[in-house]
């Protein structure tokens, strides 16, 4: 089957969703309703009934949506079968953070290297992946079919590791860098800035502060 | 004079056009037109045109945007005069990494405290912050005024934590545990989780793969 397009942010909640659903049926609860779902994470019932309506799925009037279903459903649209492997570029704190928060919590993606430039580090095992030179990005990445790589270099390395990362036939770039980063079309690219991010809640902060 | 209530992704792209906006000027350059600042951030001309209407300032014809005066006009929307102090929740990798990456970049914003329960760590300065054991939270929030935290703690302690900041006055959260937080209507909560995050690219990966 072919994966329906959806909009960025409902897959977005598709993956919180799928989160607070198994946390729900460890907890025995094999239905729950839209309200209930809605309330783990502060949306409307009718931002989640909508959601999972576009994924083609409805609930049992009365009881509710089946939980292992629902999973299954969320599954089918945001894993591949036979999973993602991805790549740690630059493997300082931030770097070692996300590899942590990774450990054995989706068995569809696989941090399987990470990249440093740093002699104390290549060569090594952190959390469970290889640390490699830099100097073979390329062949790692092609040789361990890698199609997602977490960016965490300094900034001044960022524009050239980028270039090297698409030319290794990266597919999609999580950029935790300040820099902007230029990719073909058919590279996925986001960027997660903390300076943004802090100067946006600032802002609100001051706006609530106003009012 | 009242900030202007703009929409977040509006307020986001100030943030970065800002950035760009002052490396363009340390280049030298005094006026920018608004497709040179869309290229730098791979927005279209008519998005950056928009969202600097939107904040009251036009561009000469033939010059572009005076850039001097953009970034005064965006600091009057971003900043908050007397700054604004902000502690980071969780000193870990990732506290630290966030630490790191403020340092020096924006003088409004402060990242003034840390906190975390590891003996070892507290009472040491680290990149220039102290860190105080977190039965000192609501003290220290209120003694030195600190209106955003970064949350990084343990997903476990998310909760309770959380529960603190908001009895000790805190404003804006910076969520990065995978928990989704419940605050009150005047608390500015945002989470930033990276699983959400890598699922979305391998959505989109697994998506262009398909056609």
């Amino acid at each position: 089957m072919k994966t329906p397009v959806l909009p960025p942010r409902t897959i977005e909640r598709l993956s919180e969703y799928r989160r607070s659903l198994l946390e729900y049926l460890a907890g025995g609860k094999p239905y729950i309703f839209s309200h209930e779902l809605a309330a783990l994470h502060h949306y409307t019932p009718e931002q989640v009934r909508r959601d999972i309506m576009l994924i083609g799925y409805s609930s049992f009037q009365r009881k509710g949506y089946d939980v292992k279903k629902l999973i299954r459903r969320i599954a089918g649209i945001l894993d591949t079968p036979r999973g993602i492997n991805v790549a740690v570029v630059g493997f300082g704190n931030l770097g070692h953070a996300i590899t942590n928060y990774f450990r054995g919590k989706r068995s569809k993606l696989n941090i399987i290297a990470s990249f440093d430039n740093d002699p104390g580090k290549v060569g090594k095992v952190t959390l469970g992946v290889v640390c490699y030179p830099v100097q073979q990005l390329h062949e790692i990445i092609r040789e361990k079919r890698i199609s997602i790589a977490v960016l965490t270099v300094p900034p001044e390395a960022a524009r050239e590791i980028t270039a090297r990362l698409v030319y290794a036939g990266i597919r999609g770039i999580l950029n935790y860098t300040s820099v902007p980063l230029q990719v073909p079309e058919n590279v996925f690219v986001e960027s997660y800035d903390f300076i943004t991010f802090l100067e946006k809640a600032a802002y609100f902060v001051k706006l609530s502060g106003e009012r």
